[in-house]
C-alpha cells in the first residue's frame, strides 16, 4: 500500500497531518514551509484517495474572506497491527491510522526459539485480524519491536540479548508467516515514534524517552527526527559506564547504568544485602516500601545513577522534555526522590530546565509502537529497499 | 544581506551547494527532492544575483541529451569575520562565503571585562576589514564564538566560566561597536558548523565533533542538523559523571570528565604525582614522553576517561564517525592507545562500528567556524528575530 502521491510535498502535508491532528491549510503552509499553491495541490490526490478528509470549519472562525477548513487525516482509512515480543510473551494490538488501539492481545511464548516465535507472531496476527468488525478498517501493514540492536531498513535483528538472537531476518520471515508488509523496529524506538506523533511528544520540539525495567533504553527525537544511530545503536543509556562500584553489566562491562538499576540488578543486589536468594522483584519493593533500611539504600543507588544517566542525555542532547517510562515506573515512587536530586545536581547549566515528566506506559502501549512504525512507512518507505542507506527518493511530481 | 528569493526551496537549494560544492541540477534535485523544475525555478533568482554559478560541463560528460552543467556558490559572492574569544586572545579571520580564509589575525586581551573584549573585537575587526585587497568579497556579517552557555538566538551569554561572564547580550554589543550584523555561538557549536558544510562532516549523515584541552566539548550533527539543545545546552560531555574518582569539577560535581582529562586536571594531577606545584603542561607531556612513569599513569588515565567519553556519545547518538580535535590533540600520542582500548571496551555493539579520526585543528579553525555560522545566517536567518524560537518562517514563493 501507498500513498497516491509519493512527492515530497504530499509525504510532508500527510506527515504534518499525522503528527499535529487537524490543520487549516494556512497552518499547513505554516508549518511545512509549503505555498498555499503547493498544500492544495499536495492535498488533492490524498482527499480524492480518502487518506486526508475535510472538517467542518473551526469554532470561532469568522466567516471573513474564504472559509478556513480543517483538513485531518481519515483515521480509518488503513488499519496496521503492532506485536511487541519479550523474553515471555507477545503483546499485540490492532489499531487504525494513527495508531489508535482497537482491539489487544497477550500471548505466552513457549520458546526462545525464532521458528517459534515467528509462528506464535503469525497466530496472534490471525486473531487480531479475524476479530476485525466489517466497518473497521483493513490492516496494511505489522510492525513488530524487540529490545536489542535491530536494523529497520535490512529487516534483521543482529542482535537481542533477551532473546538470545544473533542475526535474525525477522522482517522476512515474518513477512512469509503472515504475509502483510512487515517492518521490525527497536523497541524503545518504535515506542519513541508513538510517543512523537501520538503521546507527550507531539507537542515539543525535541524529547528524550527513558525507558526503565528488564533493560534501560532511552529514544530521541530531535526536531521531528528520531535518531536511529548511524550504525543501528543509539540511546543505549543502559550502558553508560556512570554507575560505579565492581558489578558486571550483562555486557561484560564494569559500571554500567544497567548493572545498577535494571530490575535484575535491584533484585540482585537486594538479595544480597538482605541475605535472601529468592527473593523477588515484589518482594524488594514491599521491603523498601516498608522501610527497610537495605531495601531502600539499593532503590536509592538506582535513583542516583537513573538521575546521572537522565542528567547525561540532558547534558549531551539537550531535549525540551525527558518522559520516564517503562515498567520499573511502577516503583517510581522508590527512585523518584534520589532522580530529582541527582539530576538537578548534574544538569549543566541551563540543561536544568529540561522537564522530566513521568508516565505509565503498559506493554500495549508499547505494542501500539509497532503499529506506528508500520504507520510511518506510508511516509517514509525507506526500509522496503532492504538495500543499503540510500538519500532521500526521487521526486515524482 | 539577504539572499533574493528565501522561499524554502531556493534555501535548500543553496545550502545543499554550500554543504556539498559543485553538483548538476540532476544531483541538487535527488539530494533535495525536489523536481527539476522546482530546482531551476529556485536557481535562477540565485543565478541572476550572482550567488551561485554555472561552471563548465563536469569532466567525463559523454555529451548526450542535454548538458549536465555544474552549479557551484560562488565563494566569492560575500566574505565574513569570525572571531573566537578565549581566556586570554582573540582569533580572528576574514573569510568567502564558504568560510576559505583570506587573512587571519590574533591578539591577546588585557582583561576579560566585558566592554574591553567588545572594543578588542572592534579593533580586530577593523584591522581585518581595512586589510581587504579591492577584488576581495565586501564582508557582510560576523560570528563570534566563545566557550560556554551561548544563545544564538537572542544574541546573549548566558554564562561562560572562562571569562566569568553571566547574561551578556554580547551580539547586540558587538553589533554597536562594530556596525556588522553578528551572530554568537558556542565555540565548539561553531567549529561543528564548519566541519559539517566545509570538513570532515561533509561526507557523512552524521558526525560528533569532540575536543579536548582547556575545556572538553562536543558537538552533534545528525541528519545535517546541529544538535542545539532546547535550553541552549548541548554536548556538554566534559560534566558527563564517567570519570570516577574524588576530583571536584569547575561545574562543582565529582567525577566529571573534565575534573580527569582538562588540560587543568592533568597539570595538577602531575603536580600532585611529582610533588612539582609549579610544573606546567609542556613539563608534564615532556615528563611522559621520557617515561615517567606518574605522568604516563595521569595521561592513561584522562585517555580512559575519554574513551568512556567517546563511547557515550557512540551508545546515545550513534553517529557515523567521531572527530576528535582540539588543543589537547597536540599531545593526543600519550592518550590514544587508551582512548582506543576503552572505546572499543565500552561501545556497545554496532556502536564500535563508528569511525573515530583526529584532526589537529588550530585556532584559526576554530575562529572559521564564527564566518561559518555568520555565512548560515544566510540560509537560516532565524537569529534575527531575538524574540522566543518560532517554527520555519512563512514562504513568500
Amino acid at each position: 500500500m501507498e500513498l497516491p502521491n509519493q512527492a515530497p510535498a504530499a509525504t510532508l502535508v500527510f506527515r504534518t497531518l499525522l503528527a499535529h491532528g487537524p490543520l487549516t491549510r494556512a497552518e499547513i503552509g505554516r508549518r511545512t514551509g509549503l505555498s498555499s499553491g503547493a498544500v492544495t495541490k499536495a492535498a488533492t490526490p490524498l482527499l480524492d484517495d480518502g487518506w486526508i478528509a475535510e472538517l467542518g470549519r473551526p469554532a470561532g472562525d469568522r466567516m471573513t474572506g474564504r472559509p478556513a477548513t480543517l483538513i485531518a487525516v481519515r483515521a480509518e482509512r488503513a488499519g496496521f497491527l503492532g506485536v511487541k515480543v519479550t523474553a515471555d510473551e507477545l503483546i499485540g494490538v490492532r489499531t487504525d491510522l494513527t495508531a489508535t488501539s482497537l482491539a489487544a492481545r497477550r500471548a505466552e511464548l513457549d520458546s526462545r526459539d525464532v521458528g517459534s516465535v515467528v509462528r506464535a507472531i503469525g497466530a496472534m496476527v490471525e486473531k487480531l485480524v479475524s476479530a476485525s468488525g466489517t466497518h473497521e478498517p483493513e490492516v496494511h501493514g505489522l510492525g513488530v519491536t524487540i529490545s536489542g540492536d535491530v536494523d529497520r531498513q535490512t529487516g534483521a535483528v543482529h542482535h537481542s540479548p533477551f532473546l538470545n538472537w544473533q542475526g535474525v531476518p525477522l522482517a522476512q520471515l515474518v513477512e512469509e508467516a503472515t504475509g502483510l508488509p512487515t517492518v521490525i523496529e527497536n523497541d524503545v524506538r518504535a515506542l519513541t515514534v508513538a510517543e512523537q506523533w501520538f503521546g507527550a511528544g507531539a507537542e515539543v520540539r525535541s524529547f528524550a524517552l527513558v525507558t526503565i525495567g528488564a533493560g534501560i533504553g532511552c529514544g530521541l527525537s530531535i526536531d521531528g527526527h528520531l535518531v536511529a544511530g548511524a550504525h543501528g545503536v543509539s540511546g543505549e543509556i543502559g550502558h553508560l559506564p556512570i554507575g560505579g562500584g565492581d558489578r558486571v553489566c550483562t555486557c561484560g562491562n564494569v559500571g554500567c547504568v544497567e548493572a545498577i538499576a535494571s530490575t535484575q540488578a535491584i533484585v540482585e543486589q537486594v538479595r544480597q544485602a538482605t541475605g535472601d536468594p529468592r527473593l523477588s522483584i515484589g518482594q524488594a519493593v514491599r521491603l523498601a516500601h516498608n522501610g527497610d533500611p537495605a531495601a531502600n539504600e539499593v532503590f536509592a543507588r538506582a535513583g542516583h545513577v537513573l538521575g546521572l544517566a537522565i542528567a547525561s542525555v540532558a547534558n549531551l542532547v539537550g531535549p525540551e522534555r525527558i518522559i520516564i517510562s517503562g515498567e520499573g515506573v511502577g516503583s517510581y515512587d522508590l527512585f523518584a526522590e534520589q532522580i530529582r536530586q541527582t539530576f538537578a545536581a548534574q544538569a549543566f547549566g541551563a540543561a536544568a530546565e529540561c522537564e522530566l515528566i513521568v508516565r505509565p506506559l503498559p506493554f500495549e502501549e508499547w505494542a501500539r509502537g509497532g503499529a506506528a512504525v508500520a504507520a510511518r512507512e506510508l511516509v517514509t518507505p525507506e526500509r522496503r529497499s532492504r538495500g543499503p542507506k540510500s538519500l532521500p527518493a526521487k521526486s515524482r511530481n
